[in-house]
């Protein structure tokens, strides 16, 4: 069975506006682990409105897009290198200290698109997540995102909030 | 008179959901030039819903938000550089070719945010963009952007679109 990493977030930490479902409001972006191929994917429609330049994919979202498919996918590198299966319990919570994406030709608006990520990099505390998105065929941007294990500080802040 | 250059995009390009004035579902980011400051400003509220880890602002959001602040920035700069004024005729419409983003720190969501935007390289075709996030008095974000001017392709697309 597909596990999508997302929906076993702690509770306290799943209201992300990118993919959280707590937040009733979001887009809810969902990432799993393609055992096969070794890569994490995210496949998400845009919406109509979430345009750039009419006929386009707004960068934006592509952008919120790949952060989000990236600290999921952080979530899920670091339990298979500590010997755990997404899904077995509950899945540590990253969050993005470094976004990079480049656009290499505009996005067509309209199909599904998959974003598809490696782990290049696992510490105790920190991934290092590299993805290229797909819409149908084409590969049209790439990304790569450092995510750190939500520090503490940020955590208790949350849970009193 | 303060001018916001997105107001200024000619009508077939002013459809970005990041800052479009023909986007009604759009956040309608607006940025103008400090010419004190010799910056480039965009302000922006988010919304309660635009969450990260509860108390903070969605990342995602922060870089759509650098995203449409870096290419009004470059229309903005790219005009001064040949001696107009923002207002005087269309904004030239660039998008973004590369976005970094480096998150410092977690970025409180409540206050509203500026981003403060210079020009590092303004040529014919691309302007290159570093913005730093303020909330309150605190930098908790920095960007940088790489955008060039709409490749004509995508925006005959876009005309028949």
């Amino acid at each position: 069975m597909k596990v999508y990493i997302q929906d076993t977030y702690p509770e306290d930490f799943a209201h992300c506006y990118g993919c959280g479902y707590q937040n009733p409001e979001g887009h809810r972006f969902k990432t799993y682990y393609d055992e096969e191929a070794g890569e994490t994917v995210t496949r998400y429609r845009p919406a109509p409105h979430h345009t750039a330049i009419p006929g386009f994919v707004y960068g934006g979202l592509i952008a919120s897009l790949i952060d989000c498919h990236s600290s999921g996918s952080a979530a899920i590198f670091k339990m298979l290198a500590e010997g755990k299966k997404p899904g077995e319990g509950p899945a540590p919570r990253f969050v993005t200290a470094r976004l990079e994406v480049d656009y290499l030709k505009p996005t067509p608006l309209g199909p599904v698109l998959e974003v598809r990520g490696r782990a290049v990099e696992v510490k105790d505390r920190k991934v290092v997540v590299e993805s290229r998105l797909l819409a149908g065929d084409e590969e049209t941007v790439r990304g790569r995102a450092v995510l750190v294990l939500l520090p503490k500080g940020m955590a208790r802040q949350a849970q009193g909030a």
